[in-house]
C-alpha cells in the first residue's frame, strides 16, 4: 500500500521524528557546518549565523494570550534564543487564502509589528502567496530568523569554564551531564490546554491564556549569569518530548520532581477535563534550561525577577542513575515519560 | 463590503505591491537595517548578513525541466545571488497535505538534496507541518536563505570604483544610472511558458522546459570581471516587473530593445497560441543585470561561456531620455512595458 503523510507526522512526537529523520535528514545531509540539520536542535549554524524556520499553522488565528502573529514571531526569536544567541532579524512567508479578508490580515500584521517592537528584532524580508481556498486556516506564516554569538552567551561560557572547566559554545540539546540541573521558566502547558479548552468552548477563557511570548530578553538576564549548558522551548511534543530529546542527544538520564513541576491550577483543571497531558502540548513562551548546579541558586533568582520568569521552578536533574526520562511523583512512584507520539492538540502552533 | 484577498493579490505585479505597501511593510517599517523590507529588494539585510525567503506552491509539483523541490532552492539561492552576495546556508518550512504519498515527499527532497550539491549550499534548518487535506498542491515550500559578502563582490566593487568612482556596497536595485547597460544572462520566459503549456496539455513537452536554475556560480564568475552594478531574478511578474521595479527605484528610464530579446522559439510559439505575453511571466533560472558600459563586453563574453549564461544578451540601457521602461520593437515603434497587473499563469512559483 501506497504510505501516506498523516497528520499525525505534524504533530511532533515520535511519528515525526521518524519521518524526519528517514525521508528529509538522510538526503540533505552535507558537510562544513557548526550545526546542522541532522542534530535536531532549535537552529542550525554556519559561519557563526544561527538560522532557524518554523511554519506556523492555529486554529482559530486569535485566541486568548494570541494570535498566529505574535506566535510566528515568538517562536522564531525562541528557537535562536535557546541557542543562546542573540536573534536579529526575521522573514516572514505568509501564505493567504483567496478570500482572506484585509481586516484580519491587518490585525496580524500590527500584531507582529508589536511583538517584534516588544523583543526588538526587525522583519527584514517577506513574501506572499495567495493559495485557492481550502484546508488553511485562512493564513499560515512561515517564519524564519537568523542571530549570531551574543556578548551575554560569551559571559555565560567564560563564567562556565572558569567554574566548571566545561567549554561550549553555543546552547546544545547533546550539552547536558548528570549532575545538571533542569529549570523550566514557568507554568507548563498554557499555550496547548488553552487553544484546547477555547475551541471546545469551555468556560475557562477569561483566565486560561497562551503563554505567547518573546524570550530572547530573559535569556540575555540568565546568560550574564553564567552556567547555561542549554536551553529549549518546548513547543510541539511539549515538555515531554524536549526532555526526551535532551536525554537522548545528551546520552543522560533525567529525573523530574512532579511537585515542582508548575501548573497554572486552569490548566491542570482543564487538562483533566480533556484528559490531556499538560507535558505533551505545546508551550510558546517558556525555557527548559540545563544549568551547571554551580550556577542554579543565581539563575534561578534572575529568571523570577523577570517577568517572563517569575514561575520558574528547578523541576530536576540530569543523572547517570536512570536512562531515560523518569518522574518521581507526588505520592512517592516513579513513571516514565515518553516522548509522545504525536501532541494530543492539533494544529496549535 | 469587506475587503479581501484575491489570487491576484499572489501574482506578483501591481496588485501585490499596493497590499505589500498598505498593509504589510507600513506597520513594520522599523530602523538600523541596511537593506530593509520598505526597500523590497530581492534580500534584506542586517548587519551584513543577507536574508531571504519565499514560499514556493507550483502545480504541478512536477513539470518539464524541474519540481517544486529545485524550484525552491533555485528561488532562494538566486534571491541571495542577486544582491552579489554569496548564499552560505538554507532553511526548508515544508507544508504537507495530510495524504500526501511519501514516494513524492521522497523526490522532492532528493531533488532539492541533489539542487544543494550542484550549487553547493547546504539545508541547516527546517520545519514540517502538515494540513488537512485541502487547497494547497499536497505540498508547499517556504525556503529562507542566509548570505554574506563575498570576495567576488569586493573585486566587483573595487573595479567599479576604480574604473568610474561609483562606489557600493551590494548589488541594489537602487543602484542603476542612465548609461549602464542592461543585460539578460539567458532566454525570456521558459518557466512560466512551459509550465503553463505543460497544464494545457499542449505538445512542447519535449523541448519545452522550465530553466529551473542556481545562479550563484555565474554571478561569482560575473563579480569577478567586474562593473555589475545591479541584479534581480525576475520571477513573479517576469521580466516587465523586474525591469520597473529598477526604474522606479532607480529613478530611470530604460530603453529595451525588441529584436535584442532572447527568446526560445517554443516559446515565441506557445506564447502566441496562449496569448501570454512572454515579459509579464516567471523566470526561475535568469538574472537581468545592470552593468557600467566600461565592462559590459567583457561581462558578457564571461556569461557566455557559462552554462547557465549561453544566451546571454544586452538587451537595452538605463536612461535618462524616458521615464519609464519603453521597448523599440522590432517594426520601429516604442511600446510603454507596464508592470503587469498580475502574473497571467498563476501557481508556478
Amino acid at each position: 500500500m501506497q504510505e501516506r503523510i498523516t497528520m499525525n507526522h505534524g504533530a511532533g512526537g515520535e511519528g515525526m521524528q521518524k519521518l524526519l529523520h528517514d525521508i528529509i535528514l538522510a538526503p540533505l545531509k552535507a558537510q562544513g557546518m557548526e550545526i546542522g540539520l541532522e542534530q535536531m536542535d532549535d537552529s542550525g549554524i554556519i559561519d557563526d549565523i544561527v538560522l532557524t524556520t518554523d511554519g506556523h499553522t492555529v486554529k482559530p488565528l486569535f485566541y486568548p494570550g494570541g494570535d498566529i502573529g505574535r506566535l510566528s514571531i515568538c517562536g522564531t526569536v525562541n528557537d535562536i534564543s535557546a541557542m543562546g544567541a542573540e536573534p536579529v532579524g526575521l522573514s516572514l512567508g505568509l501564505i493567504m487564502e483567496d478570500g482572506l479578508e484585509l481586516d484580519i490580515l491587518k490585525r496580524v500584521i500590527e500584531s507582529i509589528a508589536c511583538t517584534c517592537q516588544e523583543c526588538g528584532v526587525p522583519v527584514i524580508a517577506g513574501d506572499t502567496k495567495v493559495v485557492e481556498k481550502g484546508a488553511i486556516e485562512k493564513l499560515m506564516i512561515t517564519t524564519s530568523g537568523i542571530g549570531r554569538m551574543s556578548q551575554n552567551l560569551e559571559i555565560n561560557n567564560e563564567k562556565l569554564v572558569a567554574m566548571t572547566g566545561r567549554k561550549q559554545k553555543w546552547l546544545q540539546d547533546c550539552n547536558l551531564r548528570p549532575g545538571d540541573d533542569i529549570i523550566i521558566t514557568g507554568t507548563i502547558g498554557d499555550h496547548g490546554i488553552s487553544l484546547m479548552s477555547f475551541r471546545e468552548g469551555y468556560n475557562f477563557q477569561t483566565t486560561l491564556e497562551s503563554d505567547n511570548a518573546p524570550l530572547n530578553g530573559l535569556m540575555d538576564e540568565a546568560l550574564q549569569i553564567g552556567g547555561l549548558v542549554a536551553a529549549k522551548d518546548p513547543t510541539r511534543g511539549g515538555v515531554a518530548n524536549a526532555l526526551n530529546e535532551w536525554a537522548s542527544k545528551s546520552k543522560v538520564g533525567i529525573i523530574i520532581e512532579e511537585e515542582k513541576l508548575p501548573f497554572n491550577p486552569q490548566v491542570r483543571a482543564a487538562s483533566e477535563l480533556l484528559g490531556i497531558d499538560p507535558l505533551e502540548v505545546g508551550n510558546e513562551g517558556k525555557f527548559i534550561i540545563g544549568c551547571a548546579p554551580e550556577f542554579t541558586e543565581h539563575v534561578l533568582a534572575t529568571l523570577k525577577s523577570h517577568k517572563y520568569g517569575k514561575d520558574a521552578s528547578v523541576i530536576g536533574k540530569a543523572s547517570a542513575d536512570v536512562k531515560r526520562v523518569v518522574m518521581h511523583t507526588s505520592v512517592g512512584g516513579k513513571r516514565i515519560i515518553e516522548a509522545p507520539a504525536g501532541d494530543p492538540v492539533p494544529r496549535i502552533c
